[in-house]
């Protein structure tokens, strides 16, 4: 079996919107995205969920297969952090914590130099190239398993476009944002490369499962 | 978190039958089961597909999960063979062949001794006792990690009397047997104890998710 190069739990509005026009260090997401992911805070296996209790319904068999077989992950650098141009404050090191939920290497994309670190059993790497390239490096650091394709929606796009996604999980909540990143007009776009099931929640999600046809 | 005695891809007809009553060497169903697993067997993690390719849509979900933090089984001596009574054959290893799909140690309700032996990376024991002190060993053996109740119906049905269980994924099939091993009239049976979530898959099979109140 090859490494797989999966997107796992991304979520955008029933618009397609995964995130604002202007993230800031306040704002990691340019907008309120707590309706957004509403559903996945509910489930037993959230990655960051620190209290017992929480659902195991459908919903729970999407949160935690986020790690199952993970080795890597690759990410945007908004996703990491809010800063432009080259790194300034190297002492902050990144929206995620003394415990990052990834508990594997992690490739950053950014055209901007900086030493790698590691915070708990997670390594931050900081890489610069095409698509094609970045994945090389993670499938690497990733030891066999699949690589997380970790979002947002500008690193997704570019890795669609290279035609290096083979499998995507999309939860696409019941609210609307009207501006934003958006990953798609309709995922009916990615129809021609992928196989396409919607699986409706109770929760009211629409997840979208792609794989690659 | 504490450890889950969890039901996987537990499969039934819609007339809630997952065997036959007339079990044997040559069929270990006692029933032709082919279209009541297809669902499974199309899928690209089904635990003994050995080709490549398969689906990775929703019915991918449950297959996957199949051994995500699993450290043993549990199962009913008819899931092991179609032998009852005292073993009398020692030579013949079970239905599951030189690799077994479990990879953990495997705990067989008998009330017949028998030594433990291990083929490849799973070891079958022998066990004897009612359905909490079999949980108990299985435990152990567990190592911190979730139990898998693996069937048949009866041995479901006995650690569901005893309230044992706390997780279960059963998929019910658009077949009907008939008559067989029934493990419901009705899986509104179990609404007072456990949430349920039926989710409907495009395989026609519909998942029924269950998780303790």
């Amino acid at each position: 079996m090859s490494q797989l190069l999966r997107v796992q739990n991304f979520n955008v509005s029933s618009d397609g919107i995964g995130a604002g026009e202007n993230q800031s260090f306040e704002s990691p997401f340019g907008l309120d995205p707590g309706a957004m992911f509403a559903w996945g805070g509910a489930t037993a296996s959230w990655p960051t969920r620190t209290d017992p209790g929480g659902s195991r319904g459908l919903d729970d068999y999407f949160t935690r297969d986020f790690a199952r077989n993970i080795g890597a992950e690759i990410m945007g650098r908004n996703k990491f952090g809010p800063q432009r141009g080259p790194w300034e404050d190297h002492e902050w090191l990144g929206w995620w914590g003394d415990e990052p939920p990834f508990h594997t290497p992690v490739f950053v994309m950014t055209h901007h130099k900086r030493p790698s670190f590691t915070l708990s059993d997670t390594t931050f790497h900081f890489v610069d190239g095409d698509p094609a390239t970045i994945l090389e490096q993670a499938r690497e650091a990733a030891q066999g398993k699949d690589v997380r394709l970790g979002g947002g929606v500008t690193a997704i796009k570019q890795f669609l476009d290279a035609d290096l996604v083979d499998t995507m999980h999309v939860a696409v909540s019941p609210i609307t944002f009207g501006t934003g990143l958006r990953l798609w007009e309709s995922p009916e776009e990615l129809r021609d490369r992928f196989h396409l099931e919607i699986v409706p929640s109770p929760s009211g999600v629409a997840h979208h499962l792609f794989w690659r046809k």
